[in-house]
């Protein structure tokens, strides 16, 4: 299957376009462009739920500005979906409007609908191809991948330290160790993740607010407390202005009251010792629909979640200081041979600001 | 200043002459390119001590190839010398060969003869020009000029850890924590040193042999062990063929003397609590004409040179793996404020294999 170059070009700018469905959680984020006589004639991206998809888009601003998609052809991110959902399915749309040719960048994830979209495309005579910048397709959808083939969410633990991987000193002294350039890099992430979750150790220490503050969001991610004996109290930030969940391993009727009135939900998940099952948070998380979880804990809750197999990659940001004895990202027991090591794969190197960002996966 | 297309063409391949001076130490990394009608007509660089300094190749190349360099314009990548050291100066050798331009990288570091050659080349009417390409010229020498602006070397640390920063096993089981390309790649750096140095505690540990093996080289740095009590034993491999140093603070005679007579020379310098005095090593080594120092030593050495403010960057090589408790990098003291955090600027990133090179300067 080859592609030329016009095609690379307009599948990039559909990527682009997809970036822009930062509220379509639930649904993937799709990015539509068309191209008709080698000009790029529209493009379009999928709103929040319930607001029309890539596809939809994409025609409508084309019909706005009076272009005749007939015999065009039509570069999507996500294979268009074949059913009803919120929405009419995308293939019907396709199909009535007289397109040519459609270039799809990966196809649905979900077993139950996957090549049932292009299927539909082929038998009503156009033209499919498939397959074009399917990686990075994949990355913007890592989420909602996960999600369909897995079950569960996609798990980005974010961990800030020195370059002698302390996260704070042990006074707790409350300055930031990454730079302000960094900070603002992980509201992006933030962004861009359906839930933050934390563990009562950070809020009692820090009082974080877990919201998206330093880029323009219209979408405020699900906040989540993991806090074993429920020792959390209706002041703390993460609980401004209702709708936060807490996963607890204790339940205690009154409080749980209190904090349901006030809009929270309060979920007990309890494991044989008494704390909360990190692994069922993760699979209850997934029911709830979260593509992407974003956790920002401490060591403790950290080296819980890496033991327990529930988190597929590491957002670290690394500052170039020293600090000397202080409370390092894990407290991982030791092993006695290197091959009991966890192992990753850094997937992306970068330098933010001072600092540099790395992915690494598990 | 304005340089064209062809001035940046010719002194980048200066400069990658300059990278084949492997054995030029101590005199500095040069290389020259000699342009004429605009076309490259010749190349060279500097040689062994006693052998030809760069432009004196590059001419003589010239000349074996039958070229007339008369009119011509030279690319050096460091201001030629203007003094009878080991070989007459070239910038005689220059003003005799009819040459009309010269373009300078950068001027030498040492402040007797900074900007005497130029001097001498502008006096018998050669135009020259400065500082194209300064800061790749200054890397390629930044042993030179720090020996020559502080009278000490440059000092590299390198270190290899897991993405927990952790460098061995408690148990010290002996299996590699980075990747063969890095492990191949660090010899690079070793090769490039005048110098190898590590403490007793790792030649205690890993016996190594302090050479370069993955690539191809015709000069072994020298090699230095820090050994506070004279533990060494010359069956060590770190002592293999004699010409190795020893700094100690405890003068043990007779073991000095089976020392000696194996060829290799032993230091006494202590500090004021009994060890060797860190500073002063690298004072002398500055004295005996090293410019760059590569340091491969395990966490306590690597610490103490750290607080003594011994070191002027880090190599680090990072694997993408977790250990769990072990070794650290370091164990510097703690901090009650991050105000005295001990800050560094990155200055280079690199993938290496499967693992990240990190380049970071004090």
């Amino acid at each position: 299957m080859f592609f030329d170059s016009i095609d690379f070009m307009a599948m990039t700018l559909a990527l682009q376009q997809a970036k822009l469905s930062i509220n379509s959680s639930p649904n993937p984020r799709v990015g539509c462009v068309i191209v008709k006589e080698k000009r790029i004639i529209s493009c379009g991206y999928t709103k929040s739920p319930g607001g029309n998809h890539a596809e939809i888009d994409a025609l409508l601003n084309a019909a706005a500005q009076g272009y005749d998609v007939y015999n065009s052809t039509v570069y999507i991110t996500l294979e268009p979906c074949s059913y009803f959902g919120y929405t009419p399915p995308c293939t019907e749309a396709l199909i009535k409007s007289g397109i040519k040719k459609v270039i799809i960048a990966i196809n649905d994830p979900n077993p139950l609908v996957s090549g049932k979209g292009v299927a539909q495309l082929i038998s009503a005579g156009i033209s499919v191809k498939q397959g074009l910048m399917q990686k990075e397709a994949y990355e913007i959808n890592i989420g909602f991948f996960s999600r369909m083939q897995r079950g569960i969410p996609w798990v980005r633990m974010k961990i800030a330290s020195s370059l002698d991987n302390k996260t704070s000193l042990y006074n707790n002294s409350s300055q930031w160790i990454t730079s302000k350039e960094s900070r603002n890099d992980s509201h992006i992430w933030r962004a861009r993740s359906c839930a933050i979750l934390t563990g009562i150790g950070t809020v009692l220490k820090d009082n974080p607010r877990l919201n998206v503050r330093s880029i323009k969001t219209s979408h405020q991610p699900y906040r989540i407390v993991i806090d074993s004996y429920l020792r959390i109290d209706p002041f703390f930030r993460v609980l401004k202005g209702g709708g936060s969940c807490i996963f607890t391993a204790t339940d205690l009727p009154m409080k749980r009251k209190i904090l349901e009135d006030l809009g929270h939900e309060v979920i007990v998940l309890p494991n044989n010792l008494g704390k909360v099952d990190l692994q069922a948070v993760i699979i209850e998380l997934g029911k709830r629909k979260i593509n992407e979880l974003h956790i920002e804990a401490g060591y403790q809750l950290n080296t819980a979640l890496i033991l327990e197999g529930c988190v597929d990659e590491l957002l670290l940001y690394i500052s170039p200081i020293l600090i000397g004895e202080a409370y390092n990202m894990f407290t991982l027991p030791p092993h006695y041979s290197l091959d009991k090591k966890i192992k990753l794969k850094f997937h992306e190197i970068q330098k933010i600001g001072p600092d540099i960002r790395i992915l690494a996966r598990f």
